[in-house]
């Protein structure tokens, strides 16, 4: 093969997936496989609706974006009318669009270092935002791998608080000191950048005022604060916009991607007026494929669809609904090897935290990765997985998820976790980790 | 409007244009633009096959590219199959699919970093890369107003042989002058970056000789070499590769985007195979849209539509005619106050350089404003100016122009620069320049 993918189920049985509807995608024998994963079809796989929208729109016209188009501007106007009235994004947001999460993180930096003046980032441990140099310099789930720390970035602590502690004053202490180091070093403090929802460092959810905390103080040394909505946005989550209705907070630069176009790569920065203007003091900033008018067809449509189907709607109840049953899979005495020691997440944003004994909380890695290769070769269930100790199944399926699609997940998951609570523990290599561990 | 963009004639009269077919636009009233600059609708605007492709497998599937999918390695076969026989990119090719031209470039920054182990880049003046900040740190037309040159970044002098000198010789004392700093500054040679047509600089083409010897300095220095194709590839100029055709070099890394999927976001990195190994040793490189089967469909589409409609023959031939007819405006010995000075270019990649003097040969900058606004005024013709002088007509249009659209387009330009002869000298200020100068 000369084209160079990641691709899952790669040591064991890659798959070839031919077509998809709602939350099935089939391979080229026409088996249907349950997708827990797939966040970027965020509607459903090739949902009719999207890709009349989509297959009209080429018909008539696809160009680059140096001409007006409605499609452009009704969808800017789109997602700055879902933010929170009196916010300043609601009141002076400002859109581009990109072609994808990294393309929006990037850009993110740029904006906040035309309008602070300064290049000093600081970031959460174990975040991802993204594959560019400069996204993957901001990424701690990277950059360890690729040379270390860039200089001018300081990380502050994972807000876990099932393995460690995190709190509203943790928060502000690890912010201070980051920007205080920042300052020192005469980098300057321009933003911080932080997932609302965690999800590649294994579905992390700040908890109460830690962001509002990170947030004050990152702002009292200068920097603005971007939330990075990659993972989470668009109704994933219940919520519009994790950042402001769960955690309270006010961003100045709202990052997204994967979920906006359904499949289409479209992605957007939405950013106060403020930082808008300065920036465009600057040079030409041009993207050739970012709001072309057949991405934003798409985007238009999603949100249509969002609201035709209920989805948001359906994302609290299936997701209310899932937490429950695997809170109760984990209170299954029977489990005394490996068993759900925490689940976290909210909506169609969900993370189960597979541990090897409850009170130690270790990671069940090796056994992870045998449930989500039983999932798919027994159940023909897609699954993920994520986190540190890639032990974290995360379920991110798309929006139309349905209660009896939880039910079916969750059944082979605990006859799966029963079968190996019974087994001879595994002796595995590194290799035989067949599900993958990375941002999807 | 609260999506931002920079749209063409935004000073005078921003156009929307809602539908489009081969090299014409139309706006919202119906009025029909010959389109002679829009390198991304490739084959031509909203082409009924390339449509058909996107439609069809919108319907059937788009997903990440977690999965194996047969529009993936076709479209990585086809790419690879056109690289000359005997070439290390033919023989071991990797393609690593991505979303625009800036992701490409992006990867490719990576991609020699890990094989090289160095970071210093030698680029050329006057280039464009990209938008990303890593990209835009090598590209010299943008990281002036960015801060300035970044630190790794050497850039040697644009091989304009009209108003300056360039040659084999000059190219091989520039590089080795850049690389003997990169080195001396302990940042060693990664990577030689270079158009393989240089678009926003105003269409240079190195001239005979030059870009083998930059090759084959850098090489010496140990840096890789890669030719962005962004602007020339798919035939645009005739001929499949510009650098491998043209110039007779044999590139490690070739990166292309904008012609690649008729205007959907799709771009990539060809790469050798010993350089793709290498990087595979690092972490996981994941591009959620990169590759995706929707943007492949229509990548694959735009090569059957090209052999089909033999569009590289077309791109020849027509591209001969208007050099023809543009080296005869500008013999047009009445046209003494502004004229074409120079014909740049191939196929479909040309650049006519308006000057105010032929001896001189000053950018005739307020000249080329008022013309291509006079062109789109009076004649519904879609120009862009590029070069540092604002002055040169870059023409670019769907591979589909005819001889019978180039003598249009000609016409009305010689009329118009007859009228700029005979009207009064234009007093303009800064912002009258209607035409939009930029990488599109």
């Amino acid at each position: 093969m000369c084209s160079a993918q990641s691709v899952s189920y790669a040591n064991t049985n890659p798959l070839m997936l031919l077509s998809g509807c709602g939350a099935v995608m089939r391979d080229e024998k026409g088996r249907a496989y349950l997708d827990t994963r797939n966040n970027v079809a965020h509607v459903g796989h090739a949902h009719p609706a999207v890709a009349r929208a989509v297959a009209t729109q080429v018909h008539t016209l696809n160009t680059n974006t140096r001409y007006l188009h409605p499609n452009v501007c009704a969808l800017a106007r789109k997602l700055v009318e879902t933010m929170p009235a009196g916010s300043e994004l609601r009141e002076t947001g400002v859109v581009f669009f990109v072609n994808s999460g990294s393309e929006a993180n990037d850009l993110a930096l740029r904006l906040c270092a035309a309008y602070t003046k300064r290049r000093g980032v600081v970031v959460v441990d174990g975040a991802y935002h993204g594959h560019t140099k400069s996204v993957a310099g901001i990424s701690p789930y990277k950059y360890a791998y690729l040379g270390g720390k860039p200089d001018a970035v300081e990380a502050v602590p994972t807000p876990d608080v099932y393995r460690g502690s995190a709190s509203a004053e943790s928060a502000r202490r690890d912010t201070a000191a980051a920007a205080r180091k920042l300052r020192e070093d005469g980098r300057g403090v321009s933003a911080f950048f932080v997932e609302s929802g965690m999800s590649v460092a294994g579905v992390v959810m700040a908890p109460e005022g830690w962001m509002r905390a990170a947030f004050e103080t990152v702002r009292g040394a200068g920097g603005l604060c971007v939330a990075d909505e990659v993972q989470t946005a668009m109704g994933r989550t219940g919520r519009w916009w994790y950042a402001f209705e769960a955690h309270g907070v006010f961003p100045d630069l709202v990052t997204l991607g994967k979920p906006l176009g359904n499949g289409m790569p479209l992605a957007a920065v939405v950013v106060v007026g403020r930082c808008a203007d300065e920036f465009a003091k600057g040079p030409e900033y041009f993207n050739t494929f970012g709001g072309n008018p057949v991405c934003c067809a798409a985007g238009l449509s999603v949100f249509d669809v969002l609201k035709a189907e209920r989805l948001r709607n359906n994302a609290t109840a299936v997701g209310n609904h899932l937490v429950r049953r695997l809170r109760a899979i984990g209170e299954d005495a029977s489990l005394d090897r490996v068993t759900v020691g925490d689940v976290r997440g909210i909506g169609l944003f969900l993370g189960a935290d597979l541990v090897t004994d409850r009170t130690t909380k270790t990671p069940a890695t090796r056994y992870a990765s045998l449930l989500c290769s039983a999932l798919v070769q027994r159940h023909n269930i897609l699954t993920s997985l994520d986190g540190p100790g890639d032990n974290v199944i995360v379920i991110k399926p798309p929006m139309c998820f349905s209660i009896r699609d939880a039910d079916r997940f969750l059944d082979a998951l605990h006859t799966e976790l029963r079968r190996l609570n019974v087994l001879p523990p595994p002796i595995l290599g590194k290799n035989n980790n067949v599900a993958t561990r990375t941002p999807t």
